[in-house]
């Protein structure tokens, strides 16, 4: 049953984002097996229990990059095995090429993994008829994996247009998308035509679904920072569209948002993207609730007041996520929040 | 001997960057063992034969991002066999990360490899810091083995800046560089203070010989296409150099550039780095002397008009190849070229 | 009345974006005078009978750089004049620096216009702090006169950041902006606090208002190629809102859509923004209901593929107005819409 | 005489670029005749007086952006009958449009100007073609004023490629350049084919002139900050190419070089160009020899961390210059420079 390809619609609610929890000594390029699969496993586990849809892992703050093929293989293992058909459980087999990817894609269908959350290979930028085709000649390669397009301009070189949308949208593995920003987020739906699910960020989700019907889904990196956060806005939005009345949504909207600045050094998403995985990393071992660990090289080093910042938007996340948890244990309902 | 490091000095003349030779389905993601061995030998040598005086190989054109692992290692042996020690053989070890590029690179070193031409991990675009300690890192843990900078901006997400060139030229082992452009070259060169021989392009070499006293080698993709035009090159400015009448040489260039321009698809580099690979091949097939032959996926295609080009910039490579046979084997000498 | 500031819950539905428009010798740099002015005046009385809310002029498309400073003065004139107080007339008075950008921003004061929509002087990318205080001083210097923001990157080396939103809101004459993208929308509004009236293109207005509550107002290029499509928008979001039934906004939204992209060339906002003038002036022509005529020099000179596109943008635009036209005199009601 | 075309030939030697010196009051919006015309005629006598061979004025740092219509004719007249024909003036006409460029161009010609340093329009990227006409029109509109292009992309929106230089070389008027690099000097060289007189920067003279045989003049900022490093270096480069020993002008390149570097915030040309103006006239200031005055608004905030570095490096050229007159004052001869 793992290996059926889900439809658009079987992608619905809050998916987490994990990082590739790290031993101690994961930045010294002399570390092997650098994963901490208790970890990994745990917070799989941890993620499922407090009600999270789906998970995503191996991408930039998964560190697809950094890790070695057998650490690759092993975390594959631990989150599948941890999630246990619970949910559906994307890895990132992004490679440096089409071979590469198919044969890691292939492994991590043989693990057991749903999906794969792939982005194009980045060694030259891809041209339109080259990033189609790539996504193409994996699901001919590998029909049984639902594919999720890993939308990442800056890692891939790409600006993802609206003729790659409506040409992907063709392919039946490609089921969603790791989606950012919703500037173009109308115009690419109607490119998809409903065949692929456009997940957005956690801080855009409420303005996405107010904007777009549709959406009733969305990734969140933060919910490994506090995942009740994450879950509450889910229910929080799903209750408004069910009700016609968003004023409670608007307002966790309001305390969202905010957390989200210090992580982007002097406001910069490119500087943010420079340091992705370190930001990531320290902001979600900032907030106490998993332990992802040290970055593994050569991304290991970042400038300390951008930890500070990332610090701060993690520790901002973990206080709503309390919050919230004070809220939702009185007899006030969600719709009662300010 | 192979293991010795070599310093700047050791670096002269004309030094030939190869493609991969690739079998006839190659571009299909279904095959295997993609590398023609037999060419890549025969290209080595008559290289060396021609009187070329070093081999780069497996940077962007040379497929790096492409080949399997398997590949990689089949192709260094044949060509590092081929070469014989007769020339310093540099091949390409950028991976996405620092410790798969320290295992390739220790197998590379294994196999009798010079050096590396080494880019940075690509998946972010790196800070300063991460570029230079990725390749403090490469040289610490592979210490015997010579690195040549591979200095990409557009792959490698990095604008190379003054204080890298000041940092990583206090790495032993990085001894030469694969440079681009004689913008910057006059203030980079007193940055590195003798201790990297910057090699600029083929197209470059006369202007940046005659602009730098220490200029005594340079790269050339061309030399594939017809390796008397690059040594020719060689030569001519080294007779200048010693008699002070550079008129000859300038005649040469005057030839040689135009050769450059229908590489460039509506003269734009970004076009051109875009289908870099599928461009230089073409242009190698097309002069004759070797054969690429297919790209791997996915960067297997390119528009056919921007191929076209590519064929026109490698025919007139060839064509002078063969005027300056014509005129090399008659008495006038090279200093007679109008 | 004129001189009286106006507040942000002042500017409120379909404000219209106007070109000059130009004599048939126009674009032959030896002619002068080159502002139709009887056009000039039947498009903004045309318009404020279509029941448009508000004039937006001497923009980009509304060939600021191109006029002389005599035919500004003319055709601020002619505009005022037509207008004649029935509703806000926005001037654009954007000069290459703080002085000149005064003098010019008095003179249409002192000609009746109600407000400037503003860029910043472009010679130099401004810093932040420069662009803040180039409003402050034009605020300063002439306290009556409303400003608009003129929020274009492309032309004015600008990102528009968070910071910069922040800072001119606390300008009492910075009243409204004429804004692009939805992307960073909800942010944004948080920065101002209510105190600058964002308004996004037609475009993104079905977006923007389910998005956000409070947004009741947008400007429209559109306009003046069939107002009722204009009109018809503002007026179909205020039933949405009001009802709660979104649907034939939407379906509204997915006819208006996809008369945007022929206007782009190859879908490049880059492309489309060199050749702004052209393409929008082509596009109303096309459209027929005004003549915009030909673009002043330097920025006559538009490839015919893309005004091509943007003549079938301009007829679409109209075609959608006729249907509308007749949809509206029947007895369905605007929510029959399909 | 005055009013004759030059040809490419009769541009040589060392062209000194100057700001237009301010008034003590000129970054306050309301001042009025900011121009300080003594320092003005004072600063071009001083000049030819040490032997300078022309005068670029309002570009950039000369403040042809935020000078009224009236302060540049002032300061037009006043440079020009400084100069008295004893060298070439060149002004700045950039405007927004090309009928005002062609006006203000008039003016400059009947005030005796012997040329125009023109950028392009640069409100709207232009295209190749648009910018191309735009020289045109300003050459058939102004036949007897010299035409020097303002090759400045950060300014202009425009990459200055190969092809414009081909067809602007075809205008009679076009006569020289304010160039920049050396990265494609040899290419456009030979696009111009001899009918534009290319100016490097004083940074690149060095290399330029080694480079190419033809490059006999160039373009110096720094004249301002001590005339006698420019024409040094423009002496000292001619008796190198004359007697083929370049040790002399190497060394002092390498003396020059380094008073750049502290010019450039955090060695970012970006950064530069934003804060061009403020940066280029502290840097006057300090080295004393003239008084370039305060900015006008709207460029005259500049961080203060930037305008150290920009004293810095006017100090630098300063003190080289007080070095040069040391040591021409003594037996030894300019070759002797260690």
């Amino acid at each position: 049953m793992r290996s059926r390809l889900l439809r658009p619609d079987d992608i619905k609610g809050a998916w987490a984002i994990v990082p590739t929890p790290a031993t101690e000594n994961a930045s010294d390029w002399r570390s092997e097996n650098t994963v901490d699969l208790d970890e990994a496993a745990r917070v799989v586990n941890g993620l499922i229990d407090a009600g999270i849809d789906g998970i995503l892992s191996m991408g930039t703050l998964g560190e697809a990059a950094t890790l070695t093929h057998g650490e690759k293989l092993d975390y594959m293992r631990a989150i599948v095995d941890a999630a246990g058909g619970r949910v559906p459980v994307f890895v990132g087999t992004t490679c440096l090429n089409t071979r590469d990817t198919i044969a890691l894609t292939r492994e991590a269908l043989a693990l057991g993994a749903d999906g794969t959350m792939l982005g194009i290979p980045m060694w030259c930028a891809p041209a339109l008829d080259v990033s189609v085709q790539f996504y193409r000649d994996v699901a001919e390669a590998v029909p049984e994996m639902n594919i999720a397009i890993y939308a990442n301009p800056e890692a891939f070189k790409f600006d993802f247009p609206r003729a790659f949308w409506a040409q992907v949208a063709e392919i039946p593995q490609v089921v969603t998308a790791k989606y950012i920003g919703v500037g173009t987020l109308l115009a690419d739906l109607a490119a998809v035509k409903g065949n692929i699910k456009l997940l957005p960020i956690d801080f855009d989700y409420y303005a996405a679904a107010r904007m777009v019907d549709e959406i009733d889904a969305f990734w969140s990196s933060g919910a490994v920072c506090h995942p009740l956060v994450t879950t509450s806005l889910r229910d929080i939005v799903a209750k408004a569209r069910a009700s016609g009345d968003w004023a409670a949504a608007r307002a966790l909207q309001a305390r969202l948002g905010p957390t989200a600045a210090p992580l982007f050094p002097n406001g910069s998403f490119k500087e943010f993207s420079t340091y992705n995985i370190g930001l990531e990393k320290a902001r979600m071992d900032a907030a106490g609730w998993m332990k992802a660990g040290p970055v593994r090289p050569p991304y290991h080093l970042v400038p300390e007041p951008f930890l500070a910042g990332a610090r701060k938007s993690g520790t901002m996340w973990a206080d709503l996520g309390r919050e919230l948890e004070r809220e939702q244990s009185t007899p006030l309902s969600l719709e009662a929040i300010p």
